[in-house]
């Protein structure tokens, strides 16, 4: 007996399914490039063994917590705001006993992965097996297998990409490489706390940059020249990317000295909110000029208002499941980038979105024109299922297959790596399945492009 | 011969509708929860005969009004405009020419249910059969059967919520209840007359409300006191709901001497566009504050331009069918609102919404956080095969299931209530086959979420 | 072998699939009405034939053009910006070397039929077969049967419309009608080079059109008069139609003193961004007002950020593929042309959209009621059988069939046209196929909408 089902995700008309299996069976076992995510670089450093099932699964995983807690399940009793967890097996019974609210949702489709493929449990989640759940998972983590090393290996994973903050010392990225470890794991840079003056103590943070870098970041040229060092810092540590989650696409291109005035009234914490969005505007147009010159490639992650529930914010700091996203405009906002880097085809821009009206109407023929821009993957809300096929329905035609970049995983939850590939990995085959049923590509072409999407275009864009 | 297929709107492909009929089997019978729509409760007050199939089926509804004004069939050919139709007979026989009109539509399905199941007419409406129709219509609204207690029964309507005035002295509920009928029939408080600035009559309403509560409407807390008394007059004839038809899902929580200040400047009738914009938005958090006192469940239902065409509105008034979606901003608009009430969990805030692409970007993601948040489901022009579809596919994989209400029908055409609740378990029912056949749900747990769609949710939400 | 399968576009489900075919076979040879294009009437009066395939197929191909510079082939390769090609057959190859990007757009679904069905090619173009494909078209484009008119009659084409300045001389068309070639061509008035105070030239633009029409276009009357001399000189040559291309959907309705000063203001070049934007909207009223007097049937095609790339303008012009599509905004937009107009049943407004949001929210409810109101078809980037058939799943739940208007293949690749007609008659069938399929409409409505949407509404909308 499964959980799974071995053709889950493919279309339930034969003829198309049988194209979709024909074409999964082809990337099913390419390795995972996860070339944008949340990964802690200490677990790889440490290699310790995780703690239990609840610390695990539970308590990190935004999408578990939100959905429990919209249902009127206080984040207390799953251990939120509390630096370890007295009682993780009565965290698990309510998160068994709430599962079924998970229907629908990939949350369910990722955990079903990892309880049966990496765990081998075969029935469903219930209220009544929780304790067996728990007990099996937790005799599993306690073996070598399942230490962070171990599974790193055993996911196939090819490169993992961190995100990381330019205020950090990147000790656990050297001691991976210094433990002799094989597998890639790589720094991202994400410069947001230096860069964007509503980040939690901006000033002290450039305080901060200034000491870790020998610069002036006093001064506009100083704060510049911290950041290329940092960026070249985390270039040699492997770094191939920075990313910015900036709440809108805003950029702009003011003079030198405009610039320069700007950053005195932002530096000095004095800026208004408009400057304050100038400021982070003018900074992707710095950070792509940086791009230019060491190669980094840059990411764009727009439109989340961040910490939408003031109250669950004051109680539990960022990042509690409470982050919704906005209309975005790409057009308008994108344009002063575009006119200054736009026709560099050395450089190269990944686009996000939470909005999906954007993707035929903005995205796709933004990235179907300049040269320097890419469409990042289905994102965030919309990694899932109806989310990702939606995203090659509006973008394809458009801006084809070669000007998207594959998928990022872009999680903070290890375990549910593979099975996230693997849901993009079969949807893209399910997409290209009807494509070639109803004639519109060849299967060997469909072949091609699946073997693009799951693993080719992810290292060709971010230069892997 | 029948006009309906048995398998209608159950996708094509065999597994899936095999599964997708199973499933239906399931809901097909359960009772129907109506808990938001406009049935006049004067025809259950005093129970008289349905006049005419015209006046039965065309001129109350909007669906069909509109779509044959926009082929330039003029309204008062329609009778619209007068008191009583002069000759129904006409008036049906200008429909049946122009039924080819309806192709694809649900106004079509929903129709051709009431022909068929209610009427056991077999043939699609014609030019040529219109007058059979209409001869076989009349035969049995004149028969007992038709009358509408008897109607309510035989639909099995568990309980039907009708949309009042707070000005309305529920004469009509008062006399269902007095007249021994055992049908649940129960009023919604819909305060947007003695709420919304731009109401027609505004300022006389106000006073109206004052003599109706013996309250000092004049001033603030005497306007808010005479709120809460309709609130608690409505809810002892058995409403559970408020709803609030507002422009915008705006909401505010001004200071309690700013909202006074604010009111006086409304009540006098001088306040401005944005003045008037804000009295409703802080009304809605009023409004939440009075929910959480007498429990009853708030509904919003923004994002219309109502009476778009001057010329019709002239010569028409309100509802001529010429009310337009806007784009509708949820996540800056809720926020004053859920900052105070948001983590409530006794408190039940059910939002609608006119523009699809609020689904998955605002709307999805707000209900599967906050805990007093609930979706409505698809509305308005978007009560139909495709719109329902698009509902689950774009809400379900960030909400799941559960936190949606079911199905309201929002109808003014008693005859289609079964028709309406027919389509939407029948789309339900297709999506979760889908899921079922894409192993994505276990059938099993697909026939629960089947029933809680068509009738525990709706329950559940509506505290019925 | 051949490059297209017979049964490409239809859905694989083999029910649907039968009845798609069925409906398809009774459209398929119906002739071809194309009401809205940018051919140029200059091929059919000189009749010569085409120079080479790279000239006929590549350059002028904007969506071509894109796509291969969105992956960093230079404009200049391809010939752009040059008077003639030097190489073509260089050019050719780097198309085809390139031809993989297009898998998945309508593009190579277009190419490819023109390249089976005229050229009797039955392989796919690749880098291998460059030089044979482009020998064997080049042998084709020399004999007889490829001039401009022998296409036009093979391609069974009943009516096709240009797109012309105000300013030109139609010389084209009428030595197309003195040549006694019996193919019906006829232009389509577009004023935007004197009517929107953006465009290239204006100021001296309105002093031609005073010229051409012995009108004093220095005032408001005069400029008038000359607009409705110069589309009654165009109906003379058969025009039907007028078609306006606005940087949004923004009309007014100011009174005539008003209107004449801004125009004293507009005409002198003096007038800043936000009055020229109230001129384009007064004037799309004025030539509504115009079409109530002579007519012509008004169509507006709002929405692109017209250059996005300003390098590439600078360099090469306009239409360079670097037009983007802005969100659109049509409820309060079109208001003001619609309280003047909206009932006036004589009176036919086409409206499209590059923003697929506004579908269901906003279109398909204003089409859905305004008697003079029609949908245009999926436009530009949507064009395509996923953007073909989102268009009827979004629209035609409120607005039905009939306020749609055929197909328009708005290309001026004239070789394209057959392709593009047949793969809006084969999405239209499919779409037919799945509401026969799920019982929502019988089969044979759906053969009479197939043809209504192949040719009857086209024919009528546009009164041809």
């Amino acid at each position: 007996m499964t959980i799974l089902d071995e053709s889950r995700l493919f279309p339930s008309d034969p003829d198309t399914r049988s194209v979709a299996k024909r074409l999964y069976s082809g990337v099913r076992d390419l390795p995972i490039i996860s070339p944008h995510g949340h990964a802690d670089p200490r677990w790889f450093a440490e290699d310790k063994p995780f703690s239990d099932p609840a610390s695990l699964f539970v308590v990190p995983d935004h999408y578990i917590c939100r959905m429990l807690y919209s249902q009127g399940v206080p984040l207390e009793q799953l251990g939120i705001g509390s630096t370890s967890l007295e009682d993780p097996r009565r965290v698990w019974r309510i998160f068994a006993k709430h599962y079924y609210l998970f229907r629908g949702t990939p949350t369910r489709l990722w955990l079903d992965f990892a309880f049966q493929e990496l765990f081998g449990l075969d029935a469903r989640l219930t209220p009544e097996n929780a304790d067996g759940y728990y007990d099996a998972i937790m005799d599993k983590l306690k073996t070598p297998a399942f230490r962070p090393r171990a599974l790193f290996e055993r996911f196939r994973i090819e490169v993992l990409a961190t995100t990381d903050s330019p205020l950090d010392s990147l000790s656990h990225h050297k001691a991976i490489r210094a433990s002799g470890f094989k597998g890639r794991i790589i720094p991202t840079f994400r410069p947001d706390p230096v860069v964007d003056p509503d980040f939690p103590n901006f000033v002290e943070n450039l305080a901060c940059l200034g000491q870790m870098t020998h610069a002036d970041t006093a001064g506009w040229q100083g704060y510049l020249s911290a950041l290329r060092q940092r960026r070249l810092e985390f270039k040699a540590l492997g770094c191939t990317a920075t990313d910015h989650g900036h709440p809108t696409a805003a950029t702009a291109d003011l003079k030198p000295d405009s610039a320069a005035r700007l950053y005195q009234k932002i530096a000095s914490g004095t800026g208004d909110p408009d400057e304050r969005e100038l400021f982070r505007a003018q900074m992707l147009t710095e950070m792509a000029a940086m791009s230019l010159d060491d190669g980094l490639v840059m990411q764009i992650h727009p439109g989340s208002f961040r910490n939408h529930n003031t109250r669950l914010f004051q109680r539990f700091g960022r990042d509690a499941g409470a982050d919704i996203p906005m209309p975005t405009n790409y057009v308008h906002a994108l344009r002063p980038l575009l006119n200054r880097f736009g026709n560099e085809s050395g450089f190269t821009l990944i686009v996000f979105t939470l909005d999906e009206s954007t993707y035929s109407r903005e995205l796709a023929p933004l990235a179907g024109h300049y040269p320097c821009l890419r469409l990042g993957p289905a994102w965030w809300f919309h990694d899932s299922p109806e989310g990702l096929m939606r995203f090659r329905e509006y973008t394809t035609e458009t801006a084809g297959f070669y000007n998207t970049v594959g998928f990022n995983d872009d999680t903070r939850a290890f375990l549910s790596i593979p099975a996230r590939h693997d849901v993009a990995r079969r949807v893209d085959c399910s997409f290209l399945a009807r494509l070639v049923t109803e004639h519109r590509i060849d299967e060997n072409e469909a072949r091609e492009v699946a073997s693009d999407l799951a693993y080719g275009l992810a290292r060709k864009a971010y230069r892997l």
